[in-house]
Formats: C-alpha cells, sequence, structure tokens
C-alpha cells in the first residue's frame, strides 16, 4: 500500500506532493504541526491532537481552520493507506504570499498530512535501554507551540547519532533537565515520578498526558517538577514518551549507568498501560 | 518582466516553483539563506553573501556546495529577471528525505532563488524616521546562523505593525538591545557610534560589516559592545541597516521620542556612504 500525501484537499503518493516555495512554512518555518499514530488501524486520542494544533495555531494568530475538514482529511488520508500502525504528519502552514516577514492578509493557511507505517521501536532497545547524551537547550522560549522551529532537535538529535547515542536530552543553561528531542521525559525516584511542569520551555505531549491520567487514576505519585542533571543521573530510572517513542527506557545518559544500568520496572508498566489505553 | 524562480537548476515564473512536502526546510526549518539586493542592475557584496551562506551550512554541517554553482545559479536568474534593484532570496535546505530529525545520509541539498523587486524605502520614512517597538527576544541562541528558523521575527514583526509601529527590537532577558526583525541597529552617542558585537545573539548583517569599514576607513567612532534599553532611549539616534533596510532611522521607540523626535545627521550620512559603496 502507498504512502500518500493530503495537500489542500487532494491525495496522492508522498513523492509527487509538492508546495509552492513561497509557502511561509518554507521561508519562515511559519506552520504548526501534529504527529498521529494508529494502533490495530485506530487512531490514537485524535481528540487531543486536534485540540493542541487548535491550541498552536491560536497562539500564532493564524486565521481558524475548520476542525472537521482536517479530521476528515486525517481519517480519509489515514484510510486510503491502510496501515494498522500509521505515523500520521499533519502540518498547517499560514499559507503562501511573497516573503515579508509580516502576516499576509486573506492567505488560507496550506494543510498537507502524510502517512506512513512508524517504525516500531526494537523489542532490543526495549530490553537494553537507549544512551542518551545532554546537550544545552538553544531552542526559542516558545517550544509549548508546537511548531516547525525544528532545526535545533535536528541538531541535537544528529549530535546523539554522532557520539554513538540514541537521543539527546535537553538541558536548560541554569541546569534544568528539559525533553528529549521529540519526547518529553520522566524520571523515577523512591518518591514517585517525576517530570517537567508545563512551561514555554517544553512540548506539551498527548503520551505525557495520557500517562499522567493513567497513573494518577492507578494512584501511581507522578509530580510535575523541575529537576536537575545530578537528579536525572540519580534516578532510579528514566524514561522518554512520545506518540512515536511510545515509552522508551534510557539506561545511560552521558555514558553514565542510570541505576544499574537496566531498564526498570516503570518504563515497562508505563508502556504497557499506554498501549492498553490505546487498543494495542 | 517576471518574478522568477530557479529550483535546482530550473528557471520559472515564482509562483509555478514548487518543493516537496518532505524538503526538510518545510517539515524542520532545516534551512540556510541569504537575500542579497542588486544597486543599478549590479549585485552588492556577492562574495560576502555567499561567505556568509557556506559559515552557516558549515555550522549546520551541510555537505558542501558548489559555490561556483550557486553564483552562477544567483547570476543567471537575476539577469533573466531584469530588475534594476532585484531582491534576490537564496535558500539552501539540507534535501529531501522521509521525516525523521536526523539528517539523511546522502541527500543533495535543495537551491531554491526567488527574484523580484526591493521594495524601495519610501522617502517620508527616512524623513520622520520609523516607529519600532521593543519585544522581549525568545530566539534561539544561534541567530549568528543565517536559518529560516524565522517564525519569532515574523511574529515580533506583526507585533509591532499591529501596535502602529513598523519594525520591533529585541531585547533580551537581561535587558541588551539586540537587533531589528530583519536588521541590525546602531545608536549613536555622543562618544561615537554603537552596536551589538558579533555573537551567537545577532545576525552578522552584511550591511553593518560594509558600514563599520566604511566608517573606519574615514575615522568615525564605532564601537561593538553590549548598550541596553535606557542607552537606547537616550541615544542621539538609532538605525536599522540591513540589504533592504539600507539605513533606515528610529525615531521613536515605544511611543518615547529618540532624542528630538527626528532622524539626525549619521543615519543620513551612513545611508549616503552606504549607496554610494553600492553604485546607487
Amino acid at each position: 500500500m502507498p504512502e500518500l500525501a493530503y495537500v489542500n484537499g487532494e491525495v496522492m503518493p508522498i513523492d509527487q506532493a509538492y508546495v509552492p516555495v513561497e509557502d511561509r512554512g518554507y521561508q519562515f518555518g511559519d506552520a504548526a504541526y501534529e504527529f498521529l499514530a494508529s494502533y490495530n488501524g485506530s487512531i490514537f486520542a485524535m481528540d487531543a491532537h486536534l485540540d493542541r494544533l487548535e491550541r498552536s495555531l491560536s497562539a500564532l494568530a493564524f486565521e481558524p481552520i475548520d476542525r472537521d475538514l482536517v479530521r476528515n482529511a486525517i481519517a480519509t488520508t489515514f484510510e486510503q493507506a491502510g496501515y494498522a500502525r500509521a505515523g500520521i504528519y499533519v502540518q498547517v502552514s499560514r499559507g503562501v504570499a511573497p516573503r515579508n516577514h509580516a502576516f499576509p492578509a486573506g492567505t488560507p493557511p496550506q494543510i498537507v498530512i502524510t502517512v506512513r507505517p512508524v517504525p516500531q521501536v526494537a523489542e532490543t532497545l526495549l530490553q537494553n535501554g537507549a544512551n542518551a547524551i545532554t546537550v544545552t537547550d538553544i531552542r526559542w522560549d516558545r517550544c509549548d507551540i508546537k511548531t516547525v522551529q525544528l532545526l535545533p532537535n535536528a541538531l541535537a538529535k544528529q549530535q546523539a547519532l554522532n557520539a554513538g547515542a540514541n537521543d539527546a536530552i535537553f538541558v536548560s543553561k541554569e541546569g534544568i533537565v528539559r525533553e528529549g528531542t521529540a519526547s518529553n521525559l520522566f524520571i523515577a525516584t523512591p518518591d514517585g515520578l517525576l517530570t517537567h511542569p508545563l512551561t514555554p520551555n517544553i512540548l506539551p505531549g498527548i503520551t505525557r498526558a495520557v500517562l499522567i491520567d493513567l497513573c494518577r487514576n492507578q494512584g501511581i505519585s507522578v509530580q510535575e517538577a523541575f529537576f536537575d542533571q545530578d537528579a536525572l543521573l540519580r534516578a532510579n530510572e528514566v524514561f522518554l514518551t512520545g506518540t512515536v517513542t511510545e515509552v522508551l527506557p534510557v539506561s545511560r545518559v552521558n555514558g553514565q549507568a542510570i541505576a544499574d544500568g537496566k531498564p526498570g520496572p516503570w518504563s515497562r508498566k508505563l508502556l504497557e498501560m499506554l498501549r492498553q489505553a490505546a487498543g494495542a
């Protein structure tokens, strides 16, 4: 089955999908996006993703978009592609206009969607845990808006790969541990789970929110509070969460073992809780 | 004459120029750019722009590009468009690949160029001076690399327009005056001219460099040093510099008059020096 793209109402193979060079997404990164995934042919947390997309667009002062149109475009393209475990990328840019920093007037947003299979997290990675490095967070101050201002994320991810690690963890100049390059981060401590609070410096992850809800419903303690790199390295467990990442244990940070260097019970338990909630 | 675009070797009208949706420039802002301008049919400071483009691409760990190919592409597209005062936008992205934060292997960079007339700075604006507002600098920490991570610049520019001003001036959280949304900033003090030093937080502007050279050759004092918002408001003159902006006096900041609220002699003198150097 083909990997499909949707561009402003038309569906086509991804490699035939094009946008104008003066799309503001291309020249200014003036675009918001979402990444959804399906389990067993059902898209997970569609409404949470649409809510967040609307919040991103509102924060950027976009013209409102038709939520039903976007939902139908996602559903239709996903169904045509026909993958059980699909990754659905949805990008909304401010539209096409002669290059000028100021917002164009009366220009309709461009909606682009791509659908392809989600790469499954390797079982060996789940069993051994990932290696991560820490990098200074040099991103802009509105990482809570899910935009394509992602060059620092790409640079950090590549820096991790070049160092023989799987991913990078952003740490603020003051030493606060933020999140991964495409995921949120939790640690397990003797007093419960801990993750960065929702501030302009991290993404309000859907998986993060789902896991916090699931934990609290089961009486598992999750604190949203700041912690530093020392706390990260001293944690009983470290794990990353996200739509593609799901719940990924991190067993080494900057070459140093987390606890005994093996994934612990919390990351596995939360992965099971997430997959159960998602109908996997 | 038509407004032209060049895309990887082909020249066409801008509205027929497209890039794949999986160009990393579109999905990650993973692209560097330059904006050149011509005076009287001659492109100004071509080599300085090519040098900076190469520095940007190197800082982003792009594969090296063929400088002569880019130079010829710029020259050819510019000549075909045939404008005496043209604005030439050159964007080099890391290429087209299935969406993944990590750099793709062996993917050639995409080169896109557009050429259209430069909007001339209105003489009334030069005579009255521009109104500016200050905004907190929320950009990433590598503004010295000329990339399309420009959403905060677009948001700040629009915020200025919404406030009835012409442009916004970025001020760091510590109060250091950085630059405009698409220009560098100078102030005139009784002891000479002052502009932000070259650090990762501002663009190393070509016009800025040309003006500093011209001033020093004529014995005009220019200091590259940090100054705060108080110094900005107390300055004898404030002006913005850039390829399109040229030298634009700012006569009001946050509604407050700079000196007597009229452009002073330095901005006009530097504009004349610049235009003379550029063959205008």
